[in-house]
């Protein structure tokens, strides 16, 4: 089969012929990929950021976003069937430890990581198991689902973590309405009764904000602390979900949030720095999120079939793999790219 | 009436004789003082570090850790009679915002702070108001109690949060035994199943420690984050509960939190600093942690009278408060200073 | 001034003219009556339903759903001033006990209540305190929400509680679209990512349900369990919310509950009767639901100031009152009945 | 190997040699029994109660209680080793449905009762899987925990949910000290700062309540809701948990559920009835309770392990079986009755 494997670090990754991937454990799912997201993780990873981290041998096959449809089960498999329409969780979990039987399998001590430490899904088959596969509603197209199995499921979780403590009358910030951001708004509007004030630098992503349902949108232009005070009567928002983590972004974030609010720390780059004692004189909270549970993505491809929560995608061949990893580096992709094996 | 009275920062307050305290306002409530916490923020106070933050106007009177009987009571006030032994909340709240109705009444957004925005309990009589009130136990005396109302208070709400999420099984790291430190050891093993790491410098704190409790003390010698490691199977603790909040703590705290572990922030002076990356990519949080509400303070009134939480205490005769002062600021003083009346 | 005043039991009420309410406690609120909801409830006070339980002495004045204009405030009132429009909870609450400290205030040891167990607000003006009084939106007027006031908060209440639990994916059920239910619905609309299926005897009111955003509507013309079995397929729902409680509701919504379900009990009349074997067999809930808080109060009103909350109501000058309560007793009010002074 | 099975209803079942279980999936895990808990459950089922209920087919080997050692694994089993010391989970659960993943494994919609309905630990061998093996401190003998595995575990689970929401100052009354009551007194101990009042008929359970820690214990003689209601201030406690379920323990627990309050239904046999009025005019929930989860089985093994947790046990010989039922069904049995092979 094909696969686009990264040989060598600094290097554009090859697409070769492989042989496929076979069941080796009861539990496995091969999957018939009908698309692979293209994240600019995948960039970090080819750059060698990700090397010591996720220990991965080289040669390897790309991508963490996938959907598609069951090829070949295990014996143990009993949850889906060959032909059956899937979008994959991004961890094989192991389903018997303490953190998968509470509901945190993203925190399950025996994972793989398909696309990040093992083989992934820049490919016409990948392998995964059983607790990884979510049924997909005959609505939607694998393809056009495949990158909310990593990015929207992140912006999901921290939506319902947000979810669970905002009520009418509150307001929440959205720090970034790109990739992460234009889901998490869905999520969040879809999950909670409270008002959204977005900020973002680019004014076709404040436009998409408010299409999808802010309330507010704030341009990240300088005066934005001070604009999203006015629209809070001064006091801050109950909660910052900060989808962007760096930059300054941070520390605007903090100086938006109300007392005893919370702030939720999905994007990454920067640090966060606070004195303590602002901490606790405004018992304010951090909150981190990584991607979403089994149950989380489930949830959330409900909301996708039921039109709340949509994407916006460009797909490419697998073929061209090269030519989407170049836009994605350059900012010309329009929405997220797939590649479609 | 007797009071002490800060007339100038950085100098050493004085006795003098006031006019008593009268009621003001229906729910008004005026204590005579049966003990007044002597506490490392008045020393603060003395230096002027909080003269911006509380806007206080010389002269007035020290003293927010207070106990003592109803000497007067208002039109409007029901929940007490004169006589009746109380120790006092150290905010006067409003009972009209929303907070207050929530439960939250330390984020009151019409309160005050009797002792470090308005006269404190340093002296013969104190005002404050019938929701700050909570009726004694007959065996518990107000000298007795006093430096729970805001320290010990402190502490406990802290390990009450810390309550709500641990099981048997898991671990609690706490950072300092000192003043709040061994009310929090106290606390925790009245409300969690969960076992007590306890870190400290003193080996006095930790033999503290362990009499009242805790499973594990751990020197803070340099090999404590390795101590802790080893304790908790490499993995960390599920909950760190850090009184110190300065001086390497944090770091330290957060080396030894598990993945999905909480870290109470209770003490302070120096800053979190911690990569966004970190944040996420082990999806900790950051709890910050204010004096608890009225009722946490009734609760912890009920433990106190159940004996399952004692405070140490040194006892000094009102006018010897220059002495008191001095012994706290030269670590002289046997657990809590008290000035009795 | 008018009011409407019950003289004896099983007799219409009398408009006559009394004596203003005068301030007698510093928190005391006067509030000019701009619209007083007619409730099936006051047809029960005046059979004698109610004597034994409310131990009200008569004459006195019905009406406990209440909105207007503040008229006069006690001294120690900070959070309305004389002019603003404001809803009445029901309760006039203490503000000094547990329950009302725990923002749970419909539990409050020491409350009054308007129109039940003292004079409501048939009347140009009614006294209540300061607790509670919600602020209104300029946008809503009185009379347009008074009867959200105790029929819209229980509705609320209930489906706050409900929305804690409830996921994208997951179905409720609700019993009954009429004076409750419909609030019920829309609440729930807001609140939650569920989807609803209501049933009714009434197809003005499943057609109402409907154009609320119901997803499901079931007549309940004896195949409803059947029907909603097959919309859930075979499992049943993850919640109930029965707003009716009487005349096989319970049975039904028993019959339609899903393992691990949730059986919110608002309306009343019938009994609860389940074998316990059942209760743990299936580990079902069944959770009581009493009138709103008074956030929960200034939640509901955001909701109605955001439009997601609608009322239908049909008014009557004061003096029309025997009009009004006959035509509520005869089923020829459309929405609920508002007397206007 | 042996087992004793049931060949017919209403017989004594045989103790006769069979094929030992092998492994038939790759999650299979084979139990060398150490000790299995004789239930009133095994003298219902005999009666031919469960028998449309567990749709078993005769003959077949009962236990349900099991701990032991593993005897051999499947090919996908990574959890636990060969000579690993461990108590079984009830449920033998499949890791895939929703139910599974959130942690709440007793709903699981693909799960076997070895036991129950399938062969079970009468028996040298017992087969279950992967997902039902909590390994054992090396502290704990099998045959001493052997009856946590059910009664035990079910008393843990409700004592959890109650421990949710008791608070220090509150009070839970415990009906039934019995051999769920006696674990449930351990679990509240263990798990909440509230404090216990304990109904029994029986001096020596009450006697038993006093020694693990209850603070007020009450002999269920006809005056006992008027006791409890007395140690209650007259309002009844914030807590019911009802080991009982039937005989008026109901009626009794319901008379003194204080409003707010929360009932927990552990016991069964009798039904729940309560005029909807009640339930919401006072606003309290019925809350019903199944077996514990494999988490809570994990949890409840750490409080055994710390000697939190004991229980007290009779053994007999497996060969013994008929005797240990027939003491059971006369009362005879200490503590819980475990049949060692």
């Amino acid at each position: 089969m094909r696969a686009v494997r990264l040989n060598k670090y600094d290097t554009t990754p090859e697409l070769v012929d492989v042989a496929e991937p076979a069941i080796e454990s009861p539990l496995d799912v091969i999957v018939r990929i009908g698309g692979a997201g293209v994240c600019r993780t995948d960039l970090h990873i080819i750059e060698g950021q990700w090397e010591e981290k996720s220990g991965v041998e080289l040669p390897y096959t790309l991508g963490h976003e996938n959907a598609g449809w069951v090829h070949a089960v295990g014996s143990a498999v009993s949850n889906v069937s060959v032909g059956d329409p899937v979008i994959l969780h991004p961890l094989a979990t192991c389903g018997l430890c303490r953190a998968c039987r509470d509901g945190d399998d993203v925190h399950c001590v025996n994972s793989a990581f398909p696309g990040i430490d093992s083989d992934g899904g820049y490919a016409d088959l990948l392998r995964t198991n059983a607790r990884a596969v979510v049924k997909l509603d005959p609505k939607l197209a694998p393809a056009d689902v495949a990158a909310l199995a990593d990015a929207g499921l992140t912006a999901y979780h921290a939506a319902r973590k947000a979810a669970k403590v905002l009520r009418p009358g509150e307001k929440v910030v959205v720090i970034g309405a790109g990739g992460l951001g234009h889901i998490g708004i869905q999520a969040l509007k879809a999950l909670t009764p409270a008002q959204l004030i977005v900020i973002d630098r680019s004014k076709a992503a404040l436009a998409l904000a408010k299409e999808l349902g802010a309330e507010y949108t704030v341009p990240a232009d300088g005066d934005h602390v001070d604009a999203v005070l006015e629209l809070t009567g001064g006091e801050g928002a109950e909660a910052v979900v900060d989808f962007v983590g760096e930059g300054g972004a941070v520390e605007d974030g903090i100086a938006v949030l109300r007392r005893a609010g919370n702030y939720y720390v999905v994007g990454y780059g920067g640090n966060l720095v606070v004195p303590t004692i602002d901490v606790i004189s405004t018992e304010i909270n951090f909150i981190g999120n990584l991607v979403g549970s089994y149950n989380d993505l489930a949830e959330l491809m409900v909301l996708a079939a039921q039109g709340k929560v949509t994407l916006h995608t460009s797909t490419y061949p697998l073929a061209d793999y090269a030519k989407a990893l170049e836009d994605l580096d350059r900012g010309h992709v329009r929405g997220r790219a797939i590649l479609v094996p």
